[in-house]
């Protein structure tokens, strides 16, 4: 039997910082980059006065229209698909009007996976995989297979028992 | 640490058939009763012309708005709730215009449930769970917990397991 690999959507698959910032800088008038974010979330190194409007954000139909993949995750998650069972886990009801934008992404980006093999929930412990590649370790804590955490600006602090770096390092791991 | 048992929405919570055929009477002027569907589905009831219009009536937005639940659901799931970790897996990516109204009733008629607990799924075998309450066995195949056959006109005829009549067979059978 096929293992599984539960993969995360925002900051693993998709650039949704890159839009972030996009977004806050052009509102903002502001030049915030991903080097400054080192460590932590851009809600926490906003000011406290636009912290709401950038949360608010992904709620928006536009945020998740054509955001950029990150380098390389097609194309590895494509190869990964010829070996793995693989499914989209995606922490969608924190953003329950972006079920839409979400689903049209993955189709186009990842046409063939079967939207069967998406998965939009909350917490991820409900999840059975046997591994999930996810920015956030906080979904590790209830999962119950191996948990990858994938980098992102802020979670480079953090230890992990077992991280990626980027695509190239999920193609090492596993192909 | 608590059991967790996942619940299906669509003939298990909520009276979907009801709907599908007070749509499918009025647009065809038709008489279908539940009691015409035993041991099969509404598609495989009306004639193939009818076939796809009743297969898309999940589409519309306003098929899932204000559906009935089924007699006790909400209340068995309530008392359910504190004593498991309840989620409710909804093979929602079948009929992705449902997101929205599907997220919509849950938070309106579970509101005791957090959305965190909400799965929009297609295979539920990605589920991670002790029990998975279902209508449709077919789930039942990958799903490593037990899978517990909720009654429905569709299933009558088929063998299982654990079958559950309903929500009073499941308030004996958990509580």
């Amino acid at each position: 039997m096929r293992q599984r690999i539960a993969i995360d959507m925002d900051e693993t698959i998709v650039d949704t910082l890159s839009r972030h910032l996009e977004w806050y800088n052009k509102e903002f008038d502001q030049q915030v980059t991903k080097a400054d974010l080192y460590g932590k979330k851009i809600y926490h190194y906003v000011v406290e006065d636009h912290v709401a409007r950038v949360r608010s954000y992904p709620n928006h139909p536009e945020f998740f229209v054509d955001i950029p993949p990150l380098e390389g995750a097609l194309e590895v998650i494509r190869e990964l698909h010829t070996r793995y069972d693989i499914v989209i886990a995606t922490a969608a009801m924190e953003y329950p009007t972006s079920f839409n934008a979400k689903y049209e992404w993955l189709t186009k980006y990842l046409p063939f996976l079967s939207p069967m093999n998406f998965i939009f929930c909350g917490n991820k412990g409900v999840v059975n995989a046997d591994y999930l590649i996810d920015d956030s370790s906080r979904h590790f804590v209830d999962f119950k297979g191996t948990g990858i955490l994938f980098s992102a600006s802020h979670n480079l602090l953090e230890a992990a028992e077992k991280r990626v770096n980027n695509w190239q390092d999920v193609h090492a791991m596993f192909l």
